[in-house]
């Protein structure tokens, strides 16, 4: 995720925020050799019987940019849910350690809750990114659990399990009544829906086919579209068409980054910031200073 | 489903990827045949006094756009929903699971609880599909539950009256407290919701009007275009009309895929995957290994 | 519901599929004498003064195109919530008299239940479309139950009380705990969304006036596109002119029949369908057989 | 609301259902007005030098009619949500009452309670409609809760209150169990829910930026329209300017009204209606004939 | 947020409202002086060799508005749904204070459970806007909870944090039963729920590059089209051109501001007066008088 820059109005207009231009500068590229191409193709168009006009590709853009639409609602709404799963991540764990804070256990027992709750998050992060949570595991985790959840195949899912049953043990030994387990239990629940959340949004792009035929036509459209408004513009034919390519290439390029928002590019969610600040305020709560330092966003003012 | 194939832009752009095409084959094919017969006929375009310009047809193509577009949403929020459904069910097996174990019970309770998971996925799956149930049934079930659940005309509905008598008999042997019933109920009832709501989805298609009345507009549209076009492009029609016609059959073909997402087509959802991936967790939380393999896609990168 | 014809290529074009078609009828041969007298008049428009260029009522045509995919979100909104709350309640209903087999209570006390879930069912279809309910009432009720509800002026209601009656006398003679009860008490509650959602959307139609002036510009709008276009289009005129039309008119009446969900016509809910279905599932999970066979589509191959 | 009038097509077309009408009546005629000067100016555009053309008034007109769709959804939206909300109070209340009777309690009980639910409607309605409550309050309350709750400078929320009290007491006198208290306690809570929704609504507009842009870029796009069509259309401009005018004021005015639904207004909720509609649902259940008569439709078939 | 002000047509169309026009002053005044010098320099197009139509800025304005709409959906979004988390809050209160108000506990312990309330909500207004919350909890906390929660670098989650506390040890000496502290805590939960969503709100922007690309064609956009128009409209260019601009850049700018709306700015949510709205409501359910006087709309009809 980009941190928002300053408002400078000049820095906004031509400022280099860097996430989007590089991947479409290949095909931008292209539209500037073709808008050079058909100027100079545009002498023999009469002799050669060549009769492009706008009103077919006014036709078409207008169809693509609400194609395009519907492709940004369905890639941010993929962006929003992952946020908001991430989100409910926090909320649950705050709900979860205050109910256990609220009986009468050692300070002990709530770090160790602390501490299952942010091997969670940490594996979590690591499984949708693909990454090694070993060196987390064995950071935050005390050693009865450490074994049980690092030679998982699943860790995330084992943590969980662990964490049902460490419930269930403090519930035999008396030490939580019925209902507060079940409270508790419910705020595990919600943790199982953030992590089967979570990998629903990996595993299911959005229908590849919708991807497909509008990187195509898009592509193929603005490859086209010298060609046809060389006969009106002449001259003006580059600035126009390039105008017009950079549009809709760049949403469609963002569309696609945001469809995948677990990834490390700029425009996606920033995990290890999140994972920090959900380890930040359980410690927090637990007074189990000093905190670690919150993630600080890099040069290009990125959060990872 | 299409796993997503390799991002190099020579592959994506002209890479065959095979889901869409074949259907629109014919409609594109017409599509050229008019535009040929439009060139043939112009030169007598005067003398029949036929006057076609592209204003009505741009009026037109918008309006049915919008109208596509709408249809795209309609039918992707069923694919969204039908994947929501299915990801919920995994989140609520495993949260049942950790429930049951978060109790002390014998190993062996344990995994009759996720044989009757399992064969709750796989048989939700098998009548969703209209396929036959009987083999998955036998190779789960435990033969205390299989010949009921197996006879039944609607094995997945009677899977879960057989959790609730079976969790309803651990309530009354005093082996699980009223509470906690309570909690692994509410998760039962989670997966009547999964069941319901795939029902629903299977059994009641967008009004077939919409379908109806888009898919002739769409291609009456794209037979009609050329007559149009040919007035402006001349020798040009046959590649502007077959961009257009490409891209709104293209997405009023993938719009009518995915409005029934439990097929076995190339954007459909993939039950099978889903239903092993299921069948490794529980398998895994009650480390009951070897685990089945995961499902490879196949040689067009499909997952069924 | 028009249950999905065969998808022959055809019959999709050019079957007689009957819904839409007759309700535009009118508007359309309408369109079709307007075209004619304006292809009549044309030679009279330079001597009249009369000027119509396409230009305007492409304007007209997009921004009735958009305000008309307003319309359509929102009738398929009232029609996919109205689905869903039928699709609820058979959720529900399964769960409910799961929960109640799941108490080691008499297969007659089951039985009871059911057909108290029955009556609910047939009892809303009847109050949504203003039949008369007292028949399915005397099939489905035991006598104890059936002369208290069967004198309600609101029979659907009246059955959610007699449940939370008949639940309440359970409790009282400790057959089912507190928390059971709980649980239970939940799912009347549901059906009492059902119940009320129901009657929300039958009672109140989207606000009137958009009804009101999308169908008056509609109907304005198709019946003067002639005029404009025969300046363009001579001859053509009635054929771009229909065609235009019939997009416009099919798609606001298939919103105006959406928007209502509960009738009998070929768009609605196959309410009785769904009823037989319920009652179907209910008997099954009670081993009442024979079940009633369920409901086939009629000869136009609709639900009802 | 508007009572949906009969379905006659000519009465649909010309009849006058009167809410929209008046309000767009000044800017139809403004428009109307501009026609009649464009046409007479038109003769001196030449020497004035003016020159207007339909192209940048149809790009205009199709960003309007994006911007305004963008508006219809929002309005809808908070009609949508503030019907919900009341149709939920409903519901709420036919379940609190259900689980009140199906606990062994006096019927002087049952009449209590849904005096306060009955009472809390009655005061909703006054407060989000600025009238006076203090007749209905009267009418329905006991004298044990009038005094308490007619003092309270926000009724609604009081009574709300007095119920969690009546409750309290309730399970303190041992009549209703533990368990019982927090299922009806959670119906309490919905109705609260309810209210702050409502609150919510009214007290939060779409924001004002929005409306007033709309509003003047609408109103300045119909003032200039009949300028630029001239140029086409000479005699014709009245005609077609007033035609468009019409779809776009007639749709601003409507999102207008939807925005603040609990107005007395044609096209706001019946609030009345529902409150007697309430209020006859809960005597019925409780036998407390006769019923008061549902609220019949004015003059003009409008419900208040 | 701007107070609605009067609905006096001549006020709405041409009153002063301040928000918009500062922020989009400069962009509008450049278009100004672009008309102007495309008006200059049109006498010279033809020698120079410049064709510039409006087809092409048509197509590029039609794909803006639409990607416009999808940004202002998106803004719209975060805005009721900050609003709604607000509202929630007030809701949430009133509902846990309901609660405690219906055991018999002291009045004091009452009062003592609003301090916590308010504190909750003044703290998080002063965490999302960077205000400093220490006079307000002075003001408000009993010197039991004063010093815990005002050195916590987060004080919003710390006050939830000893409402648990105070819940627990409520529940601990036998003054609410383990069931109503669950109710009870369900509501500590939603409070967390909205800390959390307006954190979420706060901390993730929509992401930068839609913003960037959007900022960027808008004003690019905004300044070509007079070079377009020109040749069309000669002198009337800067009418039409700073209509279209206006339009849209103020739409672009409208978006921008409500996409944070837990600013101070005219669209903004009035934090300040929900605070004091749930104080007030908070005391009068305490019969805590005099209550504080509702914050006033200042000399702008704003409220902050």
């Amino acid at each position: 995720m980009i941190v928002r820059p300053s408002q400078h109005w000049f820095r906004r207009l031509f400022g280099w925020h860097g996430s989007v231009l590089p991947k479409i500068g290949f095909r931008l590229s292209l539209n500037l050799a073709m808008s050079i191409i058909a100027i100079v193709c545009f002498q023999w168009y009469e002799s050669l019987g060549v009769h492009l006009t706008t009103a077919p590709f006014s036709l078409l853009g207008v169809a693509l940019a609400i194609f395009l639409g519907f492709r940004n609602n369905a890639s941010y709404a993929r962006f929003t849910e992952a946020r908001t799963l991430w989100g409910s991540m926090l909320i649950t764990h705050r709900s979860l350690l205050r109910q256990i804070k609220s009986v009468p256990l050692t300070a002990e027992t709530a770090r160790e809750c602390a501490a299952l709750q942010m091997a969670f998050s940490y594996s979590l992060k690591h499984q949708l990114r693909n990454s090694d949570a070993r060196d987390d595991l064995r950071r935050l985790l005390p050693s009865r659990w450490h074994d049980e959840i690092s030679r998982s195949p699943a860790p995330a899912s084992r943590v969980l399990l662990c964490m049902g049953k460490w419930l269930g043990e403090l519930r035999q030994q008396g030490k939580i009544a019925d209902i507060l387990w079940q409270s508790m239990d419910e705020n595990v629940n919600r943790l199982s829906q953030v992590l089967g959340g979570c990998e629903r949004i990996a595993s299911t792009p959005i229908p590849f086919a919708y991807s497909l035929i509008l990187h195509r036509t898009v592509s193929l459209f603005c490859t086209l579209l010298p060609f046809a408004l060389v006969t009106d513009l002449h001259g003006m034919t580059p600035l126009v068409s390039m105008f017009i390519s950079y549009t809709f290439l760049a949403l469609e390029s963002v569309s696609e980054e945001l469809e995948d928002p677990f990834g490390v590019e700029a425009n996606d969610l920033p995990l290890n910031a999140i994972c920090i600040a959900i380890e930040r305020s359980l410690r927090e709560m637990n007074d189990d200073f000093p905190l670690p330092p919150p993630q600080q966003p890099d040069r290009r003012r990125i959060l990872t």
